[in-house]
């Protein structure tokens, strides 16, 4: 879970802006979908995660809808998306963020799962612990996720280093990789399908032994 | 996964009884999904689990089919669940064998995928890890599961002593059971759900510092 010792997940955000009261809740759910659903520690769930957005209107703007909402939207996104990415940095034992981009997926729907499954094994976030390299257990991963996959299509990038390209393994440094993980509290995983229009991001962080070490010490 | 050092799950079962072609793969298919198809280490999967039954017919007797085949299918499950047992029970870094039975549910898919969540969800397995008699994690795993579940219905038993009757948390003595779980290596799990006729059995191990060890150590 995210947060068992803090009642899991309450964000409450507030604006001054005038919405328009059928826009206010749309532009929560489009924010939520890409940011807060996007995240796990590990893939158990928290019986009261909420998020909540109030705008007052002090601010006396000429009220913000669907048809001029573009800004506000991308800059609930904006909000929504550093706070998922910071929950997902606090998770229990966390030693890194991965961040896992799917791009050009044959929909949707499966850019997500894809990036969702990935950031959620535990054999990838095990390996990102280690500083670990590990393109197989990412191709796993994204092979089981349901999302329509052809091998010779997917290419892999790690931190920006090409690992796959069409599904064959590409020539890396093993070692200066390694060093660059060890160096850095955030992981870049990306996927390209090649199928589609397809993309999501999805955040998680490593496995840790301190992540069973806290879990099996306590009772919920 | 189950075993990625000896190319994971290769399962030859072999009998020198007369079975009829058709009888044979459809017997292999009912034990497999009793049986390895409710195994899990860690939700991930590997590349190439798969499981063989060969007939060679030499004890001459009169052919087992779909009509007389119920014996045989009994010792062919019990084969492969002993096998499947075996293999959770030997997960990486496992110390203790989980086996899960939900009873009573709504449809038999129900019970079988809030079997796989409870004993696939890292929360309850750190918890068994930790000899930890976590009833809330249990819950809130059949609750993620997709099965269909009625609070109020809900039974939920630890080494058969009752944790929860109706969704009401019942008193049980936890020093004893902890006790009686940091004793064994293995831990029964059990809901009713009180719903209909669904049930199955789902195995899986505990979550310990060692898996994680094992898993950000090695490359694949």
């Amino acid at each position: 879970m995210v947060h068992p010792n803090l009642a899991t997940m309450l964000c409450f955000i507030a604006t001054d802006a005038v919405v328009s009261a059928d826009f206010l809740p749309a532009a929560l759910q489009k924010a939520v979908d890409c940011s807060f659903n996007m995240v796990s520690i590990d893939c158990d769930t928290s019986p009261n995660d909420c998020a909540f957005l109030l705008a007052n209107g002090l601010a006396g703007n000429e009220p913000i809808d669907f048809d001029n909402g573009g800004d506000f939207q991308e800059a609930l996104n904006t909000v929504c998306t550093h706070l998922a990415k910071s929950m997902a940095r606090d998770g229990e034992g966390a030693t890194k963020l991965i961040e896992v981009i799917v791009e050009r997926a044959g929909d949707q729907a499966g850019a997500r799962q894809a990036a969702r499954t990935i950031a959620g094994s535990p054999l990838v976030k095990a390996a990102i612990h280690g500083n670990d390299p590990n393109w197989g257990r990412i191709v796993a991963a994204v092979g089981r996720s349901g999302a329509r996959v052809r091998e010779d299509r997917l290419d892999v990038y790690l931190n920006d280093v090409r690992v796959m390209k069409q599904g064959c393994p590409t020539p890396f440094n093993k070692e200066e990789m390694k060093l660059a993980l060890s160096n850095s509290d955030s992981v870049l995983i990306r996927l390209c399908l090649n199928l589609g229009d397809g993309q999501a991001t999805a955040w998680g962080c490593d496995l840790s032994e301190e992540y069973v070490r806290i879990n099996s010490r306590y009772t919920t």
